[in-house]
């Protein structure tokens, strides 16, 4: 059920499901969006400093949200977000990596804007299978309060 | 033709082609990948404070990504990157925008720890049909240094 500004405590973390990042799924996305040689072609990916194929950055950032969108905690009460801060590719994400994403309320206040809403700055940790942290970033998350 | 490093100058700016984003890419990426009612659900849209579909920010930031890399300057001598800053989404994407990704080379220095990559700050700028600009970022690029 989705939560209220209200429900959330800064501190808190909420850890997603895990998605297993597969060959065809990193050729897929990265042949539309980021055509890099080494996220689209496994022989040059692996003549690459990179050893072999790995994801876009921009495969990662998007599953790591949508696996925390997956939680349903904002499914009736987000209203999107300006932006993301400090975004970092700390490992690669290779073909058959399950990745995660641990969410952590880093700030809370209310919207002077917008009464209905409350704006919440979270912090966005991504985990592969051997717990190393592959991508973090901070964005912020309007969603709405108790009426 | 790939560039190498040295063929970066900064202050110059790149600009790229423009791709329309269409109801159907917006509702597709977005089922995917940020399944939040406002991207896939053209009631539920309406009624939110965005007044109707608008792409996920996601999708705005891949295809900026995909139309500078489709330029072809960094095609074979594209090393990456390791992070993003200060991404702000400025405007909503609708269905039928066209979107073009203006990219300017803020900073250049060699790497100290790969001799044979340069180190390029560039700051990306999307605008649509009207001129607006719809989301700005910055990113760090690994280019090949001419050997």
């Amino acid at each position: 059920m989705s939560r209220y500004y209200e429900d959330f405590e800064v501190g808190e973390s909420l850890i997603s499901p895990g998605v297993t990042i597969t060959e065809a799924s990193i050729i897929d996305f990265a042949f539309q969006y980021d055509p890099q040689r080494f996220h689209i072609n496994t022989e040059a990916a692996a003549k690459s400093p990179y050893g072999g194929l790995i994801a876009s950055g921009f495969q990662t950032l998007a599953c790591a949200f949508r696996m925390f969108f997956h939680l349903g905690l904002i499914n009736e009460t987000g209203y999107g977000s300006p932006g993301i801060d400090e975004l970092r590719w700390t490992e690669p994400v290779r073909p058959g990596d399950t990745i995660r994403t641990k969410v952590t309320v880093m700030e809370k206040r209310e919207s002077r804007s917008r009464a209905e809403w409350g704006i919440m700055r979270l912090g966005f940790a991504v985990y592969n299978q051997k717990d190393q942290e592959v991508m973090t970033f901070t964005t912020i998350a309007f969603v709405a309060r108790k009426s």
